[in-house]
């Protein structure tokens, strides 16, 4: 693509990462990774052993915008993301979770619409009050041009987690409540839709410039169960920030979500897509012409693992494919704990490098 | 559709299951289940009993046949699958296997090339002798209206098992091995296609009238990734067998290929795709018009659980959607342990009303 169609007004603007929101395709494209803030980086570990566990982490304000400033200092990122999980949620909700070292985490399962009493939606405010406090402290020391995404997971993923009571590979239990009780199953996603509303809009209120919503299993449901669990909710929710924060963009990571993606987009109004490490970058390209949304992604975490020439040629693949549309440098997953930071630093660089 | 347009030529040959790949649109289409032959039947739990453990199951070619014929008898499936597993594979190649009870496979890792020389291919033929002796135990029973599909797992699927010792959701330690060491990784790889190509032939010389290659972690892959390790070893399989045994069709399952499975069609050969439940039956229609290809798949192994009038609907949606093409009613992933066998009886009756 010849220079002077590359669009570089927003070189020029505050936060580059917002550019692509406002219509401008710019190059090289902005760059966060999922999961940057993590246990790849040695001085994530150190603040994780002050705080004594995971969870203690992620309500601790102090200590969880701590780590969600250092990899903004490490590699100068043009988005930091707010340190936290998406069961606090469930947890905020009453539902007893811990993480377990090297197993993930535990809830006391819901599995039936009589245990949705044992939720307290009331109490989810006074609960999360701590997350919203990172979000306050992260704004306060992130620099001016560095953009701060919020997050939640999607109704649906989160749901599975609260069904199951842990990480599952095929999300059945969830799934088949949804099936045998669809109005009861539908009530535990309505709380979620409600609480996860009001806690992305303190998120807003507190210096979030943009928001994630984390639908990680999407990619086990058929179509009509896509529409209903996947869909819907996230529709709902976009929606009800639209009136309250108009100017904030919402970006779905519908994982797994394979051909259903544009689908996704046209039906739930959210501006940026993130695309997973399956989708052919051809295809992140092509996929959503028609579309009026950024597009993210997608390298895969494992290549940012390994590192090397098969790295620098993977990026340059996605670059080309990508140069000239609305384009948001990504993962298709979140970073591993295995990867070498310098592994990250070679990517940034390179990403860097072509529109220098 | 008009009545007319349907081709029921089919019904008339002996084995209705194989009309499709000869070019027929059979309707009502024929019908068989992944994992047909397991633990949702109490006459499968008797015989596993029996047995002592699912791997003396799989090697006991008495037992093995017993169990793959027993969903014959109770539903009249228009094909049986082989009982056995994908991973005797790698255990006939000397990789120590184990079972555990609700735990799933264990195997002595092979992390590097050099763990490669654990592997004695000469002797993967005697040790998967009892195998080909269930399949030519289940011809001689098997009903003459009846096909017999003989499988395999795709390599690239069985290494993450050998790789990993076990299953993980993301298949990391062999994604990671390929991307470090393609050469090493691809010495893996080639030790299985050859040995599944051997495999193959045999289960066809003793009577397979068609053979599924499942590729169930297909879908971990990126484009670059999945050309070099689920297109490629899949095509040369193909091709081997299209030169010795040129009649007999083969059904590739690549599952969670998303957008990449006409691709996939298109570049290995296969004369038949399975279709898991993620595909949007409408895309299952649409997709594969192109090629010459059958199509397979793919209701929710879960709605089979949960029944009613759900699973009803969703069977009429699938039917409507591929009456007139060549399709083989499946699920679109194996079924659960769980599943209620009225259901499955309720599911083979509604398919066959259509084209009564």
């Amino acid at each position: 693509m010849p220079a002077d169609t590359r669009n570089t007004k927003a070189a020029t603007t505050e936060k580059r990462f917002l550019a692509p929101f406002r219509g401008e395709a710019t190059w090289p494209p902005p760059i966060w990774l999922m999961r940057q803030a993590g246990r790849y980086l040695p001085e994530y570990r150190a603040t994780r052993a002050k705080a004594g566990s995971f969870l203690k982490l992620c309500y601790n304000p102090e200590l969880a915008a701590e780590v969600t400033l250092q990899p903004i200092r490490r590699y100068g990122f043009d988005a930091a993301i707010l340190f936290s999980d998406i069961l606090v949620v469930p947890d905020a909700l009453g539902q007893k979770l811990e993480f377990l070292e090297g197993e993930g985490p535990r809830l006391e399962p819901i599995r039936e619409v009589a245990d949705l009493t044992r939720l307290d939606p009331g109490m989810a405010e006074a609960k999360l009050a701590p997350v919203i406090e990172t979000v306050t402290r992260i704004r306060q020391d992130l620099p001016k041009e560095t953009a701060l995404i919020g997050f939640c997971g999607a109704p649906w993923t989160v749901a599975t987690y609260m069904v199951e009571g842990q990480g599952s590979s095929d999300q059945a239990k969830a799934r088949l409540w949804a099936y045998r009780d669809e109005e009861g199953f539908g009530q535990l996603i309505d709380i979620l839709i409600d609480t996860s509303i009001d806690y992305l809009s303190r998120q807003v209120e507190a210096g979030a410039d943009c928001l994630q919503i984390f639908d990680t299993w999407a990619g086990s449901l058929p179509d009509d169960e896509f529409e209903r669990w996947v869909i819907d909710p996230t529709r709902r929710i976009r929606e009800a920030l639209r009136a309250r924060h108009p100017n904030i963009p919402v970006i779905g990571f519908p994982r797994g979500a394979g051909p259903s993606g544009t689908w996704y987009v046209a039906e739930t109004g959210v501006d940026g897509i993130g695309c997973d490490t399956a989708t052919p970058p051809f295809m992140m390209s092509e996929a959503y012409e028609d579309e009026d949304v950024v597009v993210q992604g997608n390298l895969d975490p494992l290549l940012l693992v390994a590192g090397g020439e098969r790295l620098d040629d993977r990026v340059d693949e996605i670059l080309e494919l990508m140069e000239g549309q609305r384009f948001i440098f990504n993962l298709g997953h979140g970073i591993v704990p295995e990867t070498p930071p310098e592994n990250v630093a070679r990517l940034v660089e390179r990403v860097r490098k072509v529109g220098a």
